[in-house]
């Protein structure tokens, strides 16, 4: 049986409340209670509940971090910033990890044991932002967000960096180009889909459906999108991926294919991830500052809970620069 | 402001412990009060809250994932399989990020908002076994324990593994071999290199200092080893990797310096991870039930929970297999 503020009030000869109350320094306790009871307590090496804290605060100091995309390579590196930065304004983080929004919903965490969250999968057609507000929880969009008006995220120039990819592949010549985008219901996915279009458009050329996959954010998407590519009536020279892990799954389906690259295929990335610069791919991507994106995700939400965010809502988005590696050249 | 079990014992005309009682189905408290309890809830949209619960039950059906190592590339395959097994048993579960031991120990949630706890990166020197056991949190050990006696842990038959390879490497004629092998205070580390030492002793091979590198189990481990082992006075034919991530680091290494893998190079990783099987790598290694370590974890962290575990510890090991792929061949 783990030993209680009970056991505590009882050892230093106080009543249960003046235990609580001492070890929050509350100074309607005098010194020398307070004293008494922190040497109870250390004697019998008490810790306060957390629990118990929390009925009588209200303020848990503890931020959610909410994954229903418990695969995606992509969080992992999500997760050191955003706890180093919550760490330096006074927070502690937890990775809540479930299936689906509704389980996320039906989260008892999300009442009296949090003070914020951060939704770091968010899809477009979530129901949960809602529920979030209902409930008077504060929260944050990490990467990717509902594009409601009035929301607080943090996100990317995805159009931004879309439009850029598509000047490198028309300014290299490329007419057949191909997209494996990201899912229809994340912001990610959709908007450097648009971005990629638009600067496509504007150099008078066509993405006909035939060329373009959509799927999840993960190397089997390419993977398996690059013998469908492949085998349409005019295949493509170059591929636009929705993020790394997708393009990286295309490189090894080329290399499966004997197709050289960037000889017989462009390919091109988006985020820069580590992986990208490694040596088997030299990726050319979109590199956006994946670290500052949690950070400033993690403010954000500071700013929030105290009280000092903007109240019509705060959309931060950070830049996109091209990164040539080794996976581009012109058309054959 | 939220809404209290207060607020709902005045609209249901009841006290707030009949409130708390009929919310959990207490049997003490009649069908009828408990609809009008429940009917109360519902207009208010009260969601009773975990703080409370705790402190009423001292159970809270949730579990707590410890991983202070928050880059290591490994731990995002463990949490699905982890999540979905304690879901199963009617456990919830949680990701406790820290930066270090101390940091956990620090955690005001492993008090009583827990009913236990898995750690999967648990290290030979961590005092934080020990203060868990002072606190009477039922605790195990996933993939790295301590080998202490009396431990409940699900590990991987590490030695085995070790062993396996050398005897690849040996039948293969390889006597100048290398290991770049995982940090000395975990038991992943140790066992791996201290059953490949075994193999190779059986053989008669020696693996004298200079063709040893230990490290964090990461991608830069690998990558910066092969430079220091190629300078060597006799360099090796083959390297045995601590896990996939560092041989994956040791292949891109060989790339960049011009070496044909397997031609002039022999390498092997261990866990087999998705990434091994890529057209890019195809990774000889040791594969073990990645899953099935993680499900077992969850399995055992409930029996000891619930009091069904053996009280002298329980250390449930899996097996090993090698995987021969494309990295391996005799020495040139």
């Amino acid at each position: 049986m783990a030993i209680t503020s009970h056991d505590v009030a009882r050892l230093a000869g106080v009543s249960q409340p003046t235990v609580s109350r001492a070890l929050r320094d509350d100074s309607r306790v005098s010194a020398a209670t307070r004293e008494k009871v922190r040497r109870a307590a250390e004697a019998l090496q008490y810790v306060p509940s957390e629990a118990g804290r929390t009925l009588s605060t209200r303020s848990t100091r503890r931020i959610g971090v909410i994954v229903t995309d418990l695969t995606n390579p992509f969080y992992p590196h999500v997760v050191a910033p955003l706890h180093d930065e919550l760490r330096g304004l006074g927070y502690r983080m937890m990775l809540l990890t479930e299936r689906s929004d509704e389980a996320v919903a039906g989260e008892t965490l999300l009442d009296q044991s949090l003070d914020g969250v951060v939704l770091a999968t968010a899809t477009t057609d979530s129901r949960l932002p809602a529920q979030l507000d209902r409930r008077g929880m504060p929260y944050v969009f990490l990467n990717r967000d509902t594009g409601a008006p009035g929301e607080y995220a943090s996100v990317v120039d995805n159009e931004g960096g879309g439009r850029q990819v598509a000047e490198l592949l028309t300014g290299l010549g490329h007419r057949r180009v191909a997209g494996v985008f990201g899912s229809a219901n994340t912001t990610t996915g959709r908007e450097r889909e648009q971005g990629f279009r638009l600067g496509l458009a504007d150099a008078g050329t066509a993405l006909p459906e035939s060329r373009v996959v959509r799927g999840p954010f993960e190397y089997a998407t390419g993977y398996g999108a690059l013998p469908r590519l492949l085998g349409a009536a005019e295949p493509p020279t170059a591929v636009f991926c929705g993020n790394d892990v997708v393009a990286i799954g295309v490189l090894n389906a080329a290399l499966a294919a004997g197709l050289r690259v960037p000889g017989d295929l462009t390919v091109i990335g988006f985020d820069d991830l580590p992986m990208a610069a490694w040596e088997a791919f030299r990726l050319t991507t979109v590199r956006h500052d994946l670290d500052e994106l949690s950070r400033q995700a993690a403010r954000l939400l500071v700013r929030r809970i105290t009280g000092e965010a903007d109240p019509a809502g705060e959309r931060l988005v950070l830049p996109t620069e091209l990164v040539p590696r080794a996976t581009h050249a012109g058309p054959a």
